[in-house]
């Protein structure tokens, strides 16, 4: 059935009961905003919000569930990147009227499973009608410990430089179904003094000058221990995008037992040490520095 | 300078540190995630997400500035009828490649206005292309004292409905201009015992019903007793929508007192007793419950 002819109250009147909901929601999609349990004081509030558009994020042909799943997924990854909990999402959903009620339902389907993976509760959302390509937008909040939190910017000359996982070749379908490396993450703050972080979503290319920029470092690394995806070759690894894998600097002196305690808790996942941040910290434009790092 | 020669990270350069940002927010906008203080456990943790989209909310052709405006107060009337103070915003900007950096910066401009306007900090956001119509999605969070809070589910048959300012006609700019009711919500709730609240968003005629089912009452209103807008007939008083004024629902025997107390602290603005809430309570499609308030 087309949205036009359903319309708005029946279609959400469809979708909300099955929204996951945990017992910290007091009130949660259907009124004008969602009430949900405070964090204490001990913890910052952690607010991020991300995007998918049709044609930009994902394809017309694209099962819907899959882009619902991702629509989760990427601002999950910046709570990965932050080493903090997601607890409520909020969900815009913008789409033509000759949208089917169907299709919109799946998407829901691929939201809800994302958001139970993490044990997130769906809270609230807004519908729109577009004459142009659908957009579904994520806004998420959580918590951490302030003295687990991390971000950009705490990189020191010195540090080693560690990515998760393999990079490149995520356009050929694994953007669509990646896991966020919030337990990863959560496990590395518990366990290391984890400097700066960020997850890679435009590319280490782009991310990293991001990363080393916040900081003010340098950065040297060596394009030949990239851990490539099957099929990939360096330009893939540092250009492709859509990783969704952690980029973190850790003290040198640190370097070991991480790698030791890593490969027993998550033997399955690659931890690569690529570089080293240093001290020839230099603005430049993230281009011209994708350029550096791709040509180099 | 169009933004596909601009680039985000200038473009964001340009943008963030004119961003509002109050002594609550630790890491603001440009890293992955904002952290932000937490409110304490006496309150709920108040969460709503808005948008909108070329076409539909707003004309190609309508000032920039006054768009930010409305995609940050949208959610901000919501806070009003939720009774609740609203804190962070994070802004989420879909446009085509071939915007003018100016035109984006006129949007920022008029978000920023109206997050100022009310305290609120701008913490972060994200940008993506689309090949669409202009899309803004705002997600704010905020406090509300935990025995203050007012859903559209309070209300009581022979409750007294009340509704702020004067209804139609926003569609001839005000919608575009309109001021939440954040602070009459707030001393509504400080002096009155507010049984339901929300805002006039869709239009009383699609509104009031929303209310009247989250309540599971019935209502009467004397459609000639509607506060119209100068040149407003009651069609328009009941189905222009955008009008984001209060619609709420409290025990006559306040009545009185509320219309004394409001006509001194908010002379300038009307305050309309236009019917009340019954034990009628039907489930009705909003679209036939639209059309018996309108032709009734």
């Amino acid at each position: 059935m087309k949205l036009r002819e359903l319309g708005e109250d029946r279609l959400l009147a469809q979708l909300l009961p099955r929204l996951p909901r945990g017992k910290a929601v007091f009130a949660g999609a259907g009124d004008d905003c969602a009430l949900v349990e405070a964090p204490t004081g001990r913890n910052f509030l952690v607010l991020k919000t991300d995007c998918v558009v049709e044609g930009v994020h994902f394809l017309p042909r694209a099962d819907a569930l899959d882009v619902g799943w991702k629509a989760m997924m990427r601002p999950l990854s910046d709570f990965a990147a932050t080493s903090a909990r997601p607890q409520f999402a909020l969900i815009t959903l913008i789409v033509p009227k000759q949208t089917t009620s169907e299709w919109v339902k799946r998407i829901y389907r691929g939201l809800s499973r994302a958001a139970a993976r993490f044990k997130v509760s769906i809270v609230g959302g807004e519908t729109s009608s577009t004459r142009g390509p659908a957009v579904i937008s994520v806004s998420v909040s959580g918590l951490v410990e302030k003295n687990r939190c991390v971000s950009r910017s705490g990189g020191k000359a010195g540090d080693d430089l560690f990515v998760t996982g393999r990079l490149g070749g995520a356009n050929r379908g694994r953007h669509l179904r990646f896991v966020p490396r919030i337990e990863e993450s959560r496990w590395l703050t518990k366990n290391f003094s984890i400097h700066a972080m960020m997850d890679l979503s435009d590319g280490l290319g782009v991310d990293l000058p991001r990363l080393t920029r916040a900081s003010k470092v340098g950065f040297k690394i060596d394009i030949n221990l990239l851990p490539r995806s099957p099929g990939c070759n360096i330009d893939n690894a540092i250009s492709d995008g859509d990783d969704y894998e952690l980029l973190f600097a850790i003290s040198p002196r640190e370097s070991e037992r991480l790698q030791k305690s890593w490969s027993k808790k998550f033997p399955k996942l690659l931890l690569t040490r690529i570089g080293r941040l240093n001290s020839r910290f230099e603005i430049r434009d993230s281009r011209l520095l994708r350029g550096y790092v791709h040509f180099q």
